[in-house]
């Protein structure tokens, strides 16, 4: 049983902090920006001062390998991604790789034994919020594997054009090559040289938090579902337009958006989750009655047959009549649940209990890198507990201990797949 | 009992839909455009051609005149805007216009004796959709006697600022210097050369439709007010936060819009107007719970007491919890009912039932330049009936007959102002 260093780990936690500080304990860090390169430049100057092999592939992915005893063993990978939301937090994605990173550090600094060659990883743009889709690069290195309805989402040439939300003109093929970091697709992540991944990621929820544990055991990522609900009425003066002959497409939406909360709590499904993060209004005026609303809903669950009782409900707002408008529901998207290799699962639910981390199984409700490498290669993933839930914001916390604990139990884990 | 032509008003119609023909049946004029100065000088050629007097104030606005019998007279004054919303109709606003030129035009072809001067008037920014506010031009020359809490809204030097909403640099000052109207504030509409005030204006709503009216005699403009109701909750993660824990802004936002529609029906005023037409969502991203969600909420009715009570209900929701979240109204403005001048008001009664135009008593809903002359000079109005009561779009349409018909009102109503 080894242990990771917390006095490392913190160093590292605070060093990463500077790289796109906003000034209010949180950083933003799109992907390739400049914040990002040096995030990535200083992930390369602690590997290669352990000794690490770097390695770089044409979507900007970073690899640092030690080499392991077995010259053909095929690698074992750990990693996340280095980018940020707008206004982001600290740990999200980041403390995938310094994890990584701890775990490297560690087997040199204490010359752990191991046969198969150990990688650290940064993943490029998991966000997607500068350049979008979310998850894009490790869309792009699994297309081959991913379902046929996932992948047409992420067609390289398609995601080289992809543009900037700030700028509207910069695609993210421009801003790969101005990164300096665009190397050679022969070094991407495959099957042909990599034996499974591991990542670890803040849980972003308040389960362990409010059980009292250190890091969750993750067990699957869940199928999730995004419709639209689109409601068409007919834009009026404010003034001068009796009530009675209205159609407020606002007021529709409006009515329509708590019916589905009704309807769904109603199933009474405590595990499951389901969102209606955004509207948009048209004319969106205040001397206007809107013509036009729509609203999405995001819903997710581990089975399919109550993500269906789900999609029924959904469905049935086209069925209806709100304030006089018409109503379409369009599906946007949907994957299923995801489970992780077992074998590993066990690895990281044993390494927890030899080192004493507490710990429970989780499923993971957002979306990862590790969700679609899990196509192509044996994947898991491990959490650490996040401060009352809060991520995607600068008030995102783990305490260094947590994420100090979520590497040893890595570190630990990687090893038993070493000794597999 | 003096008529207007059908001819000349239809080619007047079809002359100005032409000054920012957006393709669509419809216009975009913004105020001071080259499009709105194509329509400004249309008017000016023709108000020459019958041999009317021109003359330009410090704010753009255009006068021109045809002299009465008596030089000590005070000039009684006809007109509207020129400037419309994007993609609106022919008729809002330049159908005051066109109404007043035909009056001139009868009153000059038909040597039509009368006593004071007759002006026809183009304001000046009424929409507000380039350069907010709207009336922005009225509000600035009836400053002086507008209500305290209103004028505070009309100040010269703010006004001078306004930012276009589509560059967000050019200020209406720029823009009034570079149209080539900016004339003498000598010239501006004021109490010592002015006796009163008539503008024809399209009803905007479908209750002459319906009724089977013409004309609508309008004795008022509805009291109003427009306050905003804001919601916080807390921004979590779509996937990974419980249900039970959420604060969702959005959810909130529409429970409470859902409570105001029922309460304010259960009112029961068949009268009353209210709308909840603009939301702001933040993030307002797909997977993410919303923490901050606004609307508004605007509400007309002619009686100070009925407005209290629908007050009352607005105000209740800050008192009550929206799915967690806590809920502040602001107020944003309101405006007291004004009353068209009671004499004035009779001659438009008097003149609709000697001319044979079917007509009716009328409130105003919606705000005009009238209004605030009012507080200025005896003022009044005349509304044509709308197709479908549809405005601000480009489905906007009042028939070529209507249209005359309110023209030959209004000469007939300007004609007893005249001999009083």
């Amino acid at each position: 049983m080894y242990k990771c260093s917390l006095e490392r780990m913190t160093d590292k936690i605070s060093t990463f902090s500077q790289f796109g500080d906003a000034g209010h304990g949180g950083i933003t860090r799109y992907t390739l920006s400049p914040e990002d390169v040096l995030a990535r430049n200083e992930f390369i100057k602690r590997m290669e001062a352990i000794g690490a092999t770097i390695e770089i592939d044409d979507v900007a992915n970073v690899y640092a390998t030690l080499p392991g005893s077995d010259p053909e063993a095929k690698r074992i990978v750990m990693g996340s991604h280095s980018d940020s939301v707008k206004n982001g937090g600290n740990y999200d994605g980041i403390l995938g790789v310094m994890s990584a990173m701890e775990v490297l550090e560690t087997v040199a600094e204490q010359n752990i034994p191991h046969k198969h060659p150990l990688t650290a990883m940064i993943w490029t743009n998991e966000e997607g919020s500068l350049y979008p889709p979310a998850m894009m690069v490790s869309g792009i290195v699994c297309y081959d594997y991913l379902p046929e309805d996932v992948k047409g989402k992420f067609q390289y040439d398609d995601m080289m054009q992809s543009k900037s939300v700030l700028d509207k003109q910069t695609t993210f093929g421009q801003a790969l090559e101005a990164s300096g970091f665009k190397g050679d697709a022969a070094n991407r992540l495959s099957p042909d040289t990599y034996k499974c991944m591991f990542e670890i990621h803040i849980e972003q929820g308040p389960i362990l938090e409010d059980a009292g544990n250190d890091i969750g055991v993750v067990d699957c990522v869940l199928g999730m579902f995004n419709y639209r609900l689109r409601f068409y009425g007919q834009t009026v003066h404010a003034g001068t337009f009796p009530m009675p002959k209205r159609r407020d497409a606002l007021y529709a939406a409006s009515q329509a958006l708590c019916y589905l909360h009704d309807e769904i709590d109603e199933l009474g499904y405590s595990d499951l989750v389901y969102t209606t993060g955004e509207i948009e209004c048209h004319p969106n005026v205040h001397t206007c009655v809107p013509d036009e609303v729509d609203f999405c809903i995001d819903v997710r669950h581990e089975s399919a047959e109550v993500l269906g009782q789900v999609l029924a409900i959904v469905k049935s707002c086209a069925e209806k009549s709100w304030a006089g408008c018409s109503c379409q529901v369009d599906k946007m998207w949907n994957r299923d649940t995801v489970y992780w290799n077992d074998t590993l699962v066990s690895f990281v639910k044993a390494a927890a209990e030899e080192t004493g981390v507490s710990h429970q199984v989780l499923h993971s409700g957002a979306g990862h890198d590790a969700q679609f490498v899990a196509y192509m290669l044996p994947s898991t993933m491990i959490f650490v507990q996040s401060k009352d839930g809060l991520s995607h914001c600068e008030l995102e916390y783990s305490s260094p201990e947590h994420c100090t604990s979520g590497a040893t139990v890595l570190l630990n884990a990687v090893l038993k797949a070493d000794a597999e």
